[in-house]
């Protein structure tokens, strides 16, 4: 292997808050271990494009707090063909790039898995989505701005749904992963989370109505996870004017505004640490892998085991949010 | 007109931000001018039912900052009705309660007038709505939290909205007034508004799109405001797609969370000199009229007045919108 | 006087948020009208070291929600100086600038008088400062935003300020000018303001003992204006270890975070407004004027007046406070 | 051991946002599984004026997302002597109260280890503090809406802090501890933290000024734990306005609106879990035991090594500070 000069970093697939911090890691943290650095816009269609810039230090000066990417992202049709990738790896070779930083979700690593396999390019991941559904890492950057910006907005939706019966089912994202909806529902005080990891084995919405609603309560607030699996808010809403009409129903469907804002704390902290030691994995020889955090430790871990598993929802957090809702 | 010793206090019909900063100050200024107060529960409602309660300096502290309203609010059909105004007033005179302040909107203000022609009771009006639409004041209890509420959701969306050519159809709140919607345009830096008072003039999505929406731009930003004039952003999406499919479109609506949330210092400061001033009021003997602020000095509004006149919005603003937007 | 063609653009003296939204509608109002626009770097030191680029719509994108300006602010010594003044001109007419909008306060609009006065050149002036203090608009960019941080900050300390009979004094901004401590005093539910207005007149401190500070309240937050005509904070509380030894004391001093922030709609809109408004003034012919606003209306306020003129606060908003903190 | 029937609950030492969530969650858990509650107000000093009250469901809605503590906290003297304890037990006794859940610092888990050896009383513990400073748990109730509040706070300031070649030092909380301190500074992107847990190793401010305050950068700020043993900000400044006189020096103390605030997602989720699991250690037979969390899972620690043992600081954030300031 030869030795690493130049990497190329690139955000890819839905945006989150954080990826900006970990942009400015990962540039500052090249700069300062002797490596150049090179911008590519908009993922891997800027790799296509040949949207490719000069980073220094001053590029990523004061973005530590700003959401959304500077580094732009789209979608890149000509990188899922085998032509497309010619012309992105030829582009990055001419940019003298020996190594790619690729922060984004299971697309984005997934594209840098083909990548690598296709031309031999070092790749590192840093797990970037709201989502927070990439196995191997205990967290995602951009999981808890989102997570605090839903327990926000259902803070908002409580102080005025207290004076009538109403049920009202707030819908937010996570992509087949309800970690933000039953996370989301215990730290807004809500009544219950219906979640894609569930909507097989019970009929969520049967079970809240059985447990959870009472008569004692003035308003109840139920996250839904948008998927496929549940359905959504509407689907509830729909079956509760129908099986329940006793029953006062509002939706409210978060939507893209979960994807902004300022980054955390914690985001920006994770973000930065796995921004270092995505420069320390390349030292080391590492290639191929997410770089994660795993009780608090930076891991590695092999695209394939990232992409591949489901993480699992910690099942206690529904005792928990079952015993606070009384 | 005999001495007023005790008055009773309500919110009424939505709930809005600074609600509770009203109650703070009526329930505070009246007390420092001798008088006794009594906190009606779910508005009208709670006159009906005698939830009526004894309203110290304590049950106010630590208020002013709170979403929502401890008071609470709720439609009451009976109060509708001459028996259950009946009702209503048997209870207020059994409460010994001589003049009642009612925060709210229009249609409380509406009730307010027709308890005050039948039985002679002295109220006094507080406007308490996040729409602005009450004419004689300024402004009114709860829009600037709303309107700032509102930009802090866009900021979010345009955060994440920079990477396509997109055109986001964002709702907001404003029951057929455009103030949340062309003040939270301008706010937040969005490309246009749709609003109710525009809707016969011309066709607003077409001016936008010939004016407006730019190729220049990565992404476009639309608040909408809902109402059936305009047909909210879901009829303006469903036109884009028919009209122009070249447009990549997205909707979010932003619904009740623009009712909650701690209000803002003009809110707060806006409630507690209106809360003073209806006790003054009260003391100087008038009655049947809506406390409001014109040019930041505090004004009597007949309830006449500011229920059956629709408040103008300031045209000058599209324009401001316009050179701004591109 | 020769037409305008290009506008050169800076911002002055201390910071304040909005100034950001005042940069960018000046610019897109410009380029809208068919101006040039020139960014000048740093306030009047930019013109004088000739720091000065071309600004395009593409310039000021994204810019509104922030904070601070990307203009920079500074100090220079050497424009108080007629050569240096001549060294600015000289660079102003090399740079094609035919008129120029500076963004600031007091000292600002200063230095704009005295240069327009020795070269004929036309200035317009924006009221950028969070203290309120500018004679001629009822409000300025950034007092909002900076009454709202104050706010913010109270209400987080009231929260833990409930144990003791504890008497905190919060140091707030102002520059000899009481908006931000009254205001700010009555929007977080503060038991008093101790401010510069009434420093000759009577023995603030005394008077809040007397009259605020009781026995029932658990804590007491006095919002103290930094001035040298009060002494600030620090001052007062050495003062109560003397005088009223039976009270437990604490201080804090908000100091430079007052500054920044995201600004708020108003500011927003304010700064929109009037950003707008000071190209209308250039196109009217306008000149040596400040663009300000008055009971909702836009402006023009002479220099001389704006500067040489103490705004009086309202002493209605004394009499809220007192009544409030009972 | 008895069987444990009711249980009393009480916030102790500093408050800390989160404590109310964790009220709520303790509350709603025993009556969940069938114990009463009793809220004892102002901490051990309640037990000793019998200030206890019956709780109910009721008693804690609404209250996740409020900071401070709904039962307050307060110091006791009394509770320090031998005949204050038995006061104290025997109010405790007369109340029905079988176990104690105390929410607190060091000190109050101090308290509650004397209080269980001498009267045998069944005690749990839930680490409330922000300043993260108890052993055995990998983070408290608290600790992540300060370093929010924190981070929030410097990003203001930076915003006004980018015209000069200022220093700025920044106070922030900690008590001995640099966790804050440290994390909030790669949180909000500053340049350097000075922390007790170096303050005998080496030249914090030297190491600083060699390694980290570069003439290519506008401003630096750093942040400066509270604490006797490195001095706090201003021993810094003074430091600076003698040894490196050529810097322009400012100092902001960000005091006790760090302990205030709606806690974060992460703070309320940490409360609702550790109440519940409190509540599920009780049922077990434990007692004398910290409920706390490691490695996002539940632990019990004996009180004894809660309290005795120093949390150590993960100087590898150091190295991750280092690399990001260039």
């Amino acid at each position: 292997m030869e030795e690493i000069k130049c990497i190329g970093i690139l955000t890819s697939g839905g945006d989150a808050p954080g990826m900006n911090a970990a942009i400015r890691a990962v540039t500052r943290a090249a700069i300062f271990n002797g490596l150049k650095v090179k911008g590519i816009y908009r993922g891997y269609k800027g790799l296509y494009t040949n949207e490719i810039e000069d980073f220094k230090t001053e590029n990523v000066s004061n973005i530590i707090q700003r959401g959304g990417t500077i580094l732009k992202t789209a979608r890149c049709k000509e990188f899922m063909t085998p032509e497309g990738r010619k012309v992105a790896y030829d582009n990055m070779v001419k940019a003298g790039i020996d190594a790619l930083i690729i922060i984004g979700g299971d697309g984005s690593l997934t594209g840098a898995r083909i990548f690598a396999q296709e031309y031999g390019v070092t790749c590192i991941g840093l797990p970037g989505t709201i989502d927070n559904d990439l196995y191997g890492t205990d967290t995602t950057i951009g999981y808890d701005t989102a997570l605090n910006t839903i327990m926000e907005c259902v803070d908002k939706i409580r102080d005025t749904a207290t004076s009538h019966e109403r049920l009202f089912f707030v819908e937010v994202m996570g992509r087949d992963a309800g970690f933000l909806a039953l996370n989301g529902a215990i730290a807004s005080g809500a009544e219950a989370a219906i979640i894609p990891e569930f909507s097989t084995e019970f009929d969520q919405l049967e079970d809240f109505i059985k447990n959870g609603f009472r008569k004692s309560k003035n308003s109840s607030i139920v996250l839904v996870a948008e998927s496929e699996l549940t359905g959504g808010a509407m689907h509830y809403a729909e079956r509760v004017k129908n099986e329940y009409p006793q029953y006062d129903v509002r939706v409210t469907i978060l939507g893209h505004l979960q994807r902004g804002g300022s980054p955390t704390a914690n985001d920006r902290i994770l973000a930065s640490r796995l921004g270092v030691a995505s420069i320390e994995a390349l030292m080391e020889g590492q290639r191929n892998v997410m770089v994660g955090v795993q009780n608090d430790k930076v891991v590695y871990v092999p695209f394939s085991k990232a992409i591949k598993n489901d993480k699992p929802i910690d099942r206690d957090l529904v005792g928990v949010l079952r015993e606070l809702s009384i």
